[in-house]
Order: C-alpha cells, then structure tokens, then sequence
C-alpha cells in the first residue's frame, strides 16, 4: 500500500541520485511513493533508521528501503546512506510536489491599496486584502482571505495561508510560512486597572518575524507595547501557540502545539518548549535550554538546561520528584508503622 | 423567563408525542420554551433527570417538566419519558428551526476552479474559494469564507462554519460538521536539524474525516507526513483541539477544549480527552480510555482505563497520590517529630 | 533608540500636560517615543515605576522620565505623577494614532442582508458578511472579512478585526473590541450517547458580549444549549481562550492566554485566571478570584481566594504543597535513614 498525496514514479537508482545514496540490489525496482515498514508494498520505499527497524526488514514487503550502517543484507534493494532521515525528507521532497497556494498572479477579486508596494512576481488569491504603504517582496505567496495591515512588510518567498491576518507596521523576513488563521500583529493583552475599570494600554510597538521562521495554524504573536515583539531566524512554531507581546526569541527555536509564552520572556538560541509548555512573563531563558511538555518555567533558565514540571524544575531534580510523588502513599505508610515502632520503644523504655 | 433562540408554541400534549413521552396533568398547557428548575415560567418547559432535582419541581413556576420515574406528583403538567436527557435533546431539536448558515445556491461572489465537482443541491456562502478538482456532495453546506483545497473531497450533508480551511487532498466523511475558523489538513510540524538549520520535513500525506464527525472553533487537524491522519467516524472535537500529523483515531472519541494529541499517537474507539490533556506522540491509547482534564499521557494506556495527572498515572493511583501530596506538608511535621523522637531514644540508650 | 509605532514629537511640557504631570527641568526636550531604561536615547521619553528602577535614571540617556515620588532629581528632564503606569498609558494613548482599521463607509465588496439595520456611520470593510436581521450600531467597525449572522446584534463603537465569526442572535454590547479569527457563539460541545452514536445537543441559546469587553485573537465563547452563555462587562480575553456554553462572568474579569472555562460555571466580578488556567464545568468562583497559571480549579472557590495547581488549592496551601514536593526525594532519604536507627534501636531492646 502506497499513502503519498504525489506520487512520482521513480527507479530505485533515480531516487538514490537525487537523495544522495548509494544501491544495493536491483536498481531498476519502481517505487511509487513511501510507507511505514509494516504496510509496505512492492512499488514503495521504506525506510529503517536504527537497528531495530533494520531487523524487521527482513519481514517487509516494499520494493527498496532507505538504510544507515545496518543491515547487512534484506530481501529488497537497498539506498545506502549517512543520514536517514535527512534522505527521507529529501525523498518527501521529490514527492511534494507544487504547494497548494494560488497561482503566480493577483486574483482579481484581491482589494490592495493603491500605493501598496506588491513585488512584480508574487502570487495573491482570492479575497485577499493589502493596506495602505503595505509592500510584498519577490515570489510571496498570499493564499486566500489573507489579510495584510498598513504598511506592513512582507519579504521575498514568504507564503501565508489562508485567512492569516497581520496587522499594521509589521514585518516579516524572507521565506517565512504563516499557517492557516494565526494572526500577527494583533494588541498584546495589557490594562491598567483604575477605580474599577480595566483601562487598555495602547500597544504602540510592532512584530518583528525574521527569515525562515514557520508559524502553524490558529497561532497568534502579540504586537508590542512598544519596541518589538521579535521572532529570531529559523525558529519554528506549531499550531495554537500564543506569543505575547515583547517576547524576544533567539534563532532556531521550537515551539510545540499549545505551548505559550507570556509578556516580555526572553529567550535564547534553539530554545524548544513541548506541547502545553508555558513561559512566564518577563523570564530568560539561555540558549538551548529544552521545556517538557506541560512544563513551566517560572523562573530563569540557564543555558543548555532542561526543565519540566509545575512549576519547572532541572529534569534530574523533576525525575525524582515525579518518581517520589508516584510512591508517595507508600511513604505515608512506612511513617505510620515508622510511628507504631516508635511508640512501642518508647512505651518499652518508659516501662524498662 | 424563557430563553430560546427559535421559540416554537406547542401544547405539552403536542410536545409529548413528539419527543415520546405520557402526559400527566392538564396536556393545554402552552410552552414557548425551556428554562432551568429556578428560573422557569408558566410559558417554560423544564425537566427533572433525576430525584433530588425531581424534589425541586414542587417549588418551581414552570408550566410543564420532562421528568423520569420520579416525582409521583407535581404542581404542573409532567411529560414521563425513559431518558430524560434524551427528552431534552428532542426537544431542543424542535426548538433549533433552521441553522444559520447560506440559502441553497451558489453564492455569486464564490470562486470556483472550473474542474471542480459540486453536487446541485449544495449551499455555498459568499467568498468561498474551491481549489481544482475538488468534490462536494450533495446537501452539503460552505459558510461564508471557506477555503477548499486542490482535490479535497467533501461528502454529502457535511457543514463547513466560516472560515474554515481544508488543504489538498483530505476526504471529508458525510453529514462531518467543522467550526469556524478550523484548519484542516495544514502540514505537520516536523523538522530535520542540520548544521544549525531546521529543514523542513515535506508532509505529502492527507487527513481523512470520517463520517459523523463534529469539530469545533479553531481547532487543527494536521496532514500526514506520508499516509493519512484519519479521525474515526462519529468523533466530537471541541474548540482549540490540536491534532498532529499521522494521529489516528477510533470512532465515537470525544476530546474536549484544547486537548492536544502529538504525531502518531494511535487511540481506540471511544476514547475521552477531558480539557486541556494532551498525549504524547507515538503513543497508543485502547478502546474507552478516559483521559481526566489536564491529564498528559506519556505511555501506552490498555482498553478501558481511566487516566489523570502529570505524567497520566491510573485513576485510583492519582486519587491517592493527590490526597497524599495535600497532606505532604503534615508528613513533613510528623516526619520531623520522629526524627526527634529516635534521637531521644538513641541517646537515652546510649545513656542506659 | 526609540521604537513607536507611530512618532509623534512633543515637548516635555506638552506631555506633561497632556498626561497631568509636573516637568522638572528643561520642559523644552523634544520627545519622540518611549523606550524602556536600558535602550532609551536623547530623543525618548522612559519611565521608573518604583524606586528599585528610578535609581537607574542615573545611568539612562532618555530625554525624559516619567517618576513617581522617586528620584528626587536624575539627569534628565522628569515628568513627575502620581501614578507612573497610568502616564505611561496616557502617552502611549498620544503615540498610538489611528487605527489599523477600514474607514468609514461600507466597502463595495461587503454582502449585506436587505433587512440588516446598519447604522449611517459605520465602517465596513472588505468582504464582510452581514446576516438577515442582524443590527450594527452608530460608529461600529467591522474589519475585512467579518461574518455576522442572522439577527445578531452590535450595539455601538463596537469593533469586530479580521475574520472574527459571530453566529446567529448573539448580542455585543457597545465598545466591545474582538480580535482577528476569534469566534463567538459557535455551538457549544454537548452530545447524549445513545447506543454508540453521540447525538448532538442543540444549542438553541445565545451569547450575551456585554459593554466593553474585549476579547483576543482566536479565542472561542459558545452559544448557550439554552438561555446565554454572558460575559461581564469589562471583562478582558485573551487569546486562544475557550469559554464553553451556559458559563457566566462578573464584570471586569480577566482571562489570560490559552485559559478554558468549562460548561455552566459561573464566575464572579474581577475574577483573574492565569495563562493555560482551567476552570471545571458547573463550578462557582467567588467576586475576585484569582487562579494562577496553569491552575486547575475542579471546585467551587469563595469570594476574594487565591487558588493554583492541579487541582487547584488555596495558594498559600499550594505554595507549602510545591516547597514539600521539591524537598520529596530528601524526606525518603530521612525516612529510610529512620527505619535503619528504629531497626538498630529494636535490635538493641531484644538483645538487652
């Protein structure tokens, strides 16, 4: 059984070229598209990166397996390579095929500001809505019911799905990819109580996305109260995440689905917070310091620290805690006989 | 007070036969619509579904109750039926009238690939753009706004609320229900680090909604990195619900305001996720697990078991670990008073 | 570095009248945006809130400070207040300028119901969607792509950004403020399992936004199975919030990031809920509850507590609860260490 949405018929030897492999066994086999080791078939490409998975080839029925160092052998051509999952992403490349974004072009139902400055090459679907002073860079892709702000920025070979919103004054780098529905830009959530009444603060600043950020679906960035709100390069971010206003993020983070981040954190390099993870307001957390899911931090975090828990603690210190709270009712029992033992000594020494 | 959108004037008898129920008392009695035991009027149905709140019919102004077994008697018309909550439903179902979405038509505004298949009896909004080659069957509804994919198939009777996005090629059961502003089908979140770079990891994969699914607000189904992400038939998904790629589900699941459940994790038949629980990816949930809210799974959890806590533990076994951890502070005192305790008899035997 | 949006130069003076301060020193410093103490240069207005950051005016090369009673002097020109957070706002009021919204008028492309009562001075942007019956009132905004049903109500100054979805017969209040994408009045979650088949409950009652509320981006209120699910006036949402059907709020509460209220709770006035918050369906929490982060409260709370964990506990409890759980792992070590003195101290009674 074969499961790509693309499928491109292609030689074992074809594939190898274009991933970087070297073949063992019958080149000429015709794979068709990719599947797990247990549902495999002949016109499709497996894959086995460690020496588990390696094992069950033996028992597999797709035409040709992607392999590292192991196994030796297997009953079905092989494409040797260094990193596995490096060439299966390339092969996931190849099947891909073209995005499912509008063509090059400005749909003719698109209401953009006259003095919006949209790139020669880009392509706008329908229903799409560009402010005043906004700009468009070379090659961007604006799906369907996008909406861009005044006098927004946006790069060259950014794409933006449908219904993504940004608001005014923000910028976003090249090659970003905002999924379906997130909103950029919008106010960060700040009031001022007065006799009673929640008094808004006007958020002034902007959102600042730099290249090769990707921003899932139904996600939000807050703009800043004033100064930026900035998302570092190639940092990566999953669906139903909430980045408040004045976060700082540093390049190459990763932020799972329903992680959020409150007002003004800060954090560093390849910071990866887990699903439901959360960020206080105002924390820092150093590069590459790594939030369980459901984590979180309350404090500072060093660099290259792993945290978890509520509130997050250093993983070693959160794995004894989870472990000690798990055998915890036990505990009660061993202070109860604890105290029936001290009792009877004392009451035999009282008695001696 | 009554409180009903649509307000529909039936006799208590006229309602009785509709929702199959036995009046007792005065079967005229005219009911515009429905209202809790305490602020129910003599116009107002209420109900009863089980003895302690039967006992507070006595005192209630309504004009007639749905009631089950209990009470014997009551100071307005009752309507007996077997399921009280079932009662209440065929009851609500008079009162919902039409819903509130586009007439039957195509709307003029609506931008449709010229290859695409729509069925003659559908209703589609204004501003709704559907891809090439895309299907929607009969009876089927697209609110304003909704963005179908190149390829994706709808079947029949399935409502898509505004705003909603389906991406290429996922198949949409019949009579499937999607809230406003839910993407469908957005690509997974998965990312191959090399040399400092996040490569993206292309998701050619589909996400398949079977029959009778509900899906609500906001809420995102991510496509397969290769194959499908497929939600069972007759699934119910609340609001802000995160469901990563290739996550594959049972029928008849129920999973609650912003649950979240990570890539490939597989759950049975009838599987609940209270609000805010997550699980881990690649984990596998059996038939009628019952996650508690806030609940994060992170291990294979066998048919029937109901789970709670960070990290999910059995139901008993967290009832006893979160009373034991509200008495930790108290073991620590007695803990102390021991210690003192041994020192005392320590030294009154090195004294002897 | 200054870093507003929107520049706007004043004098000292002129904002010291502007936000009801007293300047000392040179009131003619022309100002033109405001920036925090460690980045402000000649040209920006900064602020010192207490005395811990007044003593770094010092240090700080703003033109101008916003201070409360401290420093008695710093080297720039201050604008002394009575409050310092409230100046900050007023400025920021002065920088913010217009918004990023359509103007006045009803743009072209907007499908309005013949018998939608719309009034003269509203601003309607591109490819909204306006209902039968639905009303907006005086000085309204609707931002691109809106969709109001049928007999919604809008009172006045009301503004509804990007995207957001209103459903049938829901009521906003005057100078409501929702966020792109966000829902209101959506079906709330609620089904009856009959042999296997959830069957859907209707949810034929509405939402009630009252008087200033806002709400932000994403975020979800459900419609009422019956009568109204109501928000307080005043009350502020932020993003990504989930607000089930038949839940009731006080006036002036706040609701953080990624926070869920379940079904039927009824929350009192000023109530706070902390990021990823979580509060049980049916549940009552008392007049200014505050529910810290990731706080689950699974039962009814009096007026004035301050609750946090999971499940939520009085803080002071919790705060003792989190201080023991962290020192867990050490008591087991006491203990075990008790058990070996009490079996030494046993040991040595039998043999004496």
């Amino acid at each position: 059984m074969h499961a790509a949405m693309n499928e491109t018929a292609l030689t074992a030897r074809q594939i190898a070229e274009r991933i970087g492999g070297r073949v063992e066994g019958d080149p000429s086999v015709r794979i068709e598209g990719i599947a797990p080791l247990d549902t495999a078939g002949p016109t499709d490409l497996t894959f086995a990166a460690d020496e588990k998975r390696a094992a069950r080839l033996a028992a597999c029925k797709a035409g040709a397996a992607i392999v590292g160092a192991a196994p030796a052998s297997a009953p079905m051509t092989l494409i040797r390579v260094d990193d596995v999952q490096l060439a299966v992403v390339k092969y996931l490349e190849i099947l891909a095929g073209p995005e499912d974004v509008p063509p090059r072009g400005v749909d003719r139902t698109a209401v953009i500001a006259s003095d919006a400055e949209i790139a020669a090459d880009v392509a706008i679907g329908p229903f799409v809505v560009i402010g005043p002073g906004a700009k468009v860079g070379s090659g961007s892709v604006l799906c369907a019911g996008v909406r861009i702000g005044a006098a927004v920025e946006i790069g060259r070979h950014a794409v933006c799905h449908e219904g993504v919103v940004i608001k005014r004054a923000c910028t976003i780098g090249d090659r970003v990819r905002i999924g379906p529905n997130s909103v950029i830009g919008h106010d960060g959530f700040g009031y001022h109580l007065v006799d009673g009444v929640h008094r808004k603060v006007p958020h002034v600043g902007i959102v600042v996305i730099e290249d090769d950020v990707e921003i899932g679906a139904c996600s939000c960035v807050d703009r800043a109260k004033f100064g930026e709100t900035r998302i570092g390069a190639g940092t990566k971010i999953d669906n139903l995440v909430q980045i408040a206003h004045n976060v700082q993020t540093g390049r190459g983070c990763v932020f799972a689905g329903q992680a959020g981040i409150a007002g003004s954190a800060r954090l560093g390099d390849y910071v990866v917070l887990g699903g439901h993870a959360g960020v206080r307001d105002n924390v820092a957390l150093g590069d590459g310091v790594q939030v369980a899911a459901f984590g979180a931090v309350a404090g500072d975090v060093p660099d290259g620290e792993a945290v978890g828990g509520i509130p997050a603690r250093r993983a070693p210190e959160q794995k004894r805690v989870v472990l000690s709270v798990a055998k915890l009712p036990e505990l009660f029992k061993r202070v109860k006989e604890l105290e029936a033992k001290v009792r009877a000594l004392e009451s035999a020494k009282d008695n001696s």
